[in-house]
Formats: structure tokens, C-alpha cells, sequence
């Protein structure tokens, strides 16, 4: 089992000049019960199972479980899932000893950037680069989970 | 992917002297959707997770994906499932070119047998030991996942 403590932001600059790699993530989600999420990747060319413990809003850390899978699996089994379909580019963003990972969505979620970085302790000190904007860690609306069934598109009617 | 085809029968005399190996299977499932079932097992000293596409009552086919993991990473999983976990030992018997798996229950299901026997084919034909009862095929009934929600013990008051 892993624990994931991460730290996610808005963006309010330009980043991609920044980026040090980038490659295309599909993700859905086979199920999105109260007590777990089960995640179903395609990242570049390889595949993967996600399971991770459910997430109480204001909480940082959660239990993740990820396992590579045949890609061919994972694009089949993301027919399986339900609600919508995530589509982003992800770009990897270096500053001090820490890796940004910036999520640009599309589709449904167009228009959507959001930048995470991944802390081995909640209050471990971290360089914020000058295009990271406000904070929404823990604010369900920017859960990819959350944005399959109610995409960024979407949120002037919620 | 894998197709599994299999038939479930009842059990109506002595099978375990004909049983050339046996073993304890704990699982329970981390989602339950109308689209697929994720179950987590822990068989023998392995650990495994499965996606299940659904299968509608009289379909005997269902898409089935199975990976090996960590049994510790099983066993933690356990504790996030819904509902009941399942607990029984499973025994494997032979018959003519086939393999018939029988479980035997215990705890909430306690009482309960079922035998099944994988084929590769709906039509493909099957040597049927004497100990084998009535056909429970597409019962949903006796599906596991049923079972973990409404245990056999339970089924008088359903």
C-alpha cells in the first residue's frame, strides 16, 4: 500500500515553456463508492489500476493502491466505466526538489489547468513557481474523480 | 481480456473424498456497479483483483480481467469492501476433461455449496459426477457478489 499526500493549484501563468516532459492521460472510473475509487489509466503507452481509499473533504492523505495492467486492457476497460471520460495532457514541471505535475483537460473539462505536487509529509516545505495560483486542496470540484460526472464545462449549473 | 463461460450446479452427495486439492479463499468486492464488479481475493498465499463486466441473468459470457498482487495489498483492500466479505474453501475435483470447483461456505453463508465447471464453449459437453445437483446457472442468487450482500443465512427472510 502507498500514501498519497498531495497539494493541488490553479494556474495563473504560462508553464508549458517550463516543462521538462509531457504525454496524453485517458482515465475513468469503475467505481466511485463512498469507501473507494477504482481508477482505469492509459498514460502515454503504458496502462494502469488505481485503487485509492476514499478521500474526506480537507484531508491530505489517502491510501493508494496502482498496478500496470496491458494497455490494451485498460483501453478496454474504459468502456466499462461510468460517467464521463477524463482526456488531459499532463506536464512535468521541475522547481527546488520538487515535481509539479500540471494537468491541461479537454473536452468536457476544457479550459481547466490544474497543477498537484506530491509531499512525503503534509507539512513538508516545497518552492512555489511564479504561474501557481490559488490553492483548492481538498475541494471535491477539482477531483478527477469529481469531474467525470460533473465536468469543468458544466459548472455554471451547479 | 478474458471470456469466462462457466455453468453452477447444487450439491447433492459426497464430493470431497473425490477432491485432489483444496484451499481458503477470502474476497469481497470493492464496487458492485450495474456496469462491472471489482473483487479482491485473497486464495491461498496470493493475492488478485478482477474486473467483471456485468452479466445480465441467462448469459452464461462476461468480460474478466485478473492480476496478481501483493497479498498484503489484498488484504488491506478487504477492508475497504462493501458489504460482506466472503469466506469459504474451495475444492477442485476432476471429471473427464474438465475441472469442477466446489465451495463450501462458512460464516453467514454457512450451509451453502456450489459447484462450477469452466468451459470454452456454451454448447461444449461435460462429464456430470453423481454428486452433482441441480443447475443454478444465471441464478443471480448464487453469484458471490449476491451473496456477500444477502448471505445465504438471510435467504429465508428474502
Amino acid at each position: 500500500m502507498g500514501y498519497e499526500i498531495e497539494r493541488k493549484f490553479l494556474i495563473k501563468g504560462d508553464f508549458k515553456s517550463q516543462a521538462y516532459k509531457s504525454f496524453r492521460i485517458k482515465q475513468g472510473y469503475l467505481s466511485l463508492s463512498g469507501v473507494s475509487v477504482i481508477r482505469v489509466r492509459v498514460k502515454g503507452e503504458k496502462g494502469y489500476i488505481t485503487v485509492k481509499s476514499a478521500l474526506a473533504e480537507g484531508m491530505l492523505t489517502r491510501h493508494e493502491w496502482e498496478y500496470e495492467i496491458p494497455v490494451v486492457d485498460a483501453e478496454e476497460m474504459l468502456n466499462l466505466c461510468e460517467e464521463g471520460i477524463i482526456d488531459k495532457t499532463r506536464y512535468l514541471i521541475k522547481a527546488g526538489d520538487h515535481i509539479f505535475e500540471v494537468d491541461e483537460f479537454y473536452g468536457e473539462n476544457e479550459g481547466l489547468l490544474i497543477a498537484e505536487v506530491e509531499l512525503k509529509e503534509e507539512n513538508e516545505n516545497f518552492e512555489r513557481p511564479e504561474w501557481l495560483g490559488a490553492e483548492v486542496t481538498g475541494n471535491v470540484r477539482y477531483y478527477n474523480s469529481f469531474l467525470s460526472i460533473h465536468p469543468f464545462k458544466s459548472w455554471s449549473k451547479l
